[in-house]
């Protein structure tokens, strides 16, 4: 936003933002996308929709804020070790507590009917998540650890996918225990790397 | 159901469940599961409502029907290797044509909010077809061809899910290139079995 739009003597408030997308988010839970309106938003945490559409275009554009706000995808793990970067970028999809699972579970099905919150929710929720095993699997590459050949692409789309289908198909997340398995029994023999994890290993 | 509690001189007539399918998966089409109703079913197929009843309690029973009557899983693949019998278990999700993929699409949607249709679906949709994973699986293990400690049902879900997330999140149907990139570059590696397909081969 361009300080020129700014209404004199109203400066932005971090504060009314967390605001907003928190009443966003409490609206996502109980009433779904589809119901889920600015009036709604702007009802519920007292601000006004000027406000909102100020910092937020459109409904598609709140909402996308509002579930990435909940989640903080982690720095590209490098612990040295191919195996623990799988894992760790397997574990950043589980830190999810139930209310952000809720929303995250309202929107991906919302998503199914909408093209322009599909796309607008890859790029801000999903994408910063499969991006982890995309950087982790190019870097392993590079470095020469594994075979330059692989279908780079599709192995790093095979844990994003279980987990999606975790969430929207049974509505919960994978666990520590399922990560694991993904990637010692799927993941790192197709990449050829089937390393026994040492006994000391984080 | 027992010949007891069917009217008399009302047989039960197969053309008439194929109305009935039929006006529910047009119905799940246009007005999706939420909306659907009993009543509307039978306005739309021109059945009384006791028949439909005498046939599905439930509207759960109806329309899972309904979806799995666009749907026909394939027998297990046996061609004697197991990369032809992977592509055909993955060629298997890709028979749908547009109105089967609305239906699944809009179902898989609705499973989201209601546990007891979740369950209904997974039984009578999902399972047929993750099903034909399991049990070439599987049957590769008693025949000696991939070693016997792997994970095998970690294994069977990678598939389905990225077919799954593919629908639902996509709206779209795996290509048979897809197939083949999982079989080829995620399956069959971590199987321990990179065999480079003959170029004879099915």
């Amino acid at each position: 936003m361009s300080s020129a739009s700014r209404a004199p003597g109203r400066p932005l408030n971090p504060a009314i933002d967390d605001q907003i997308l928190n009443a966003t988010q409490d609206l996502l839970i109980e009433e779904g996308f589809e119901r889920l309106s600015m009036d709604a938003v702007a009802r519920r945490c007292g601000a006004s929709k000027a406000t909102i559409y100020r910092r937020w275009p459109s409904k598609t554009a709140l909402v996308v804020s509002a579930a990435a706000a909940l989640l903080q995808p982690p720095p590209v793990p490098d612990t040295g070790d191919l195996r623990e970067d799988l894992l760790a970028c397997g574990l950043a999809y589980m830190q999810q507590e139930g209310r952000t699972l809720q929303v995250l579970a309202n929107l991906t099905t919302a998503t199914q009917h909408d093209p322009e919150l599909r796309e607008a929710f890859r790029e801000a929720v999903s994408s910063p998540y499969a991006g982890l095993f995309d950087a982790v699997l190019g870097r392993a590459a590079e470095r020469g650890l594994i075979r330059p050949d692989l279908d780079l692409d599709t192995l790093a789309r095979v844990f994003p996918a279980m987990a999606y289908q975790q969430l929207a198909a049974q509505a919960r997340s994978l666990t520590e225990r399922d990560v694991q398995r993904v990637v010692d029994a799927v993941l790192l023999p197709a990449l050829g790397t089937n390393a026994v994890p040492a006994p000391t290993s984080l």
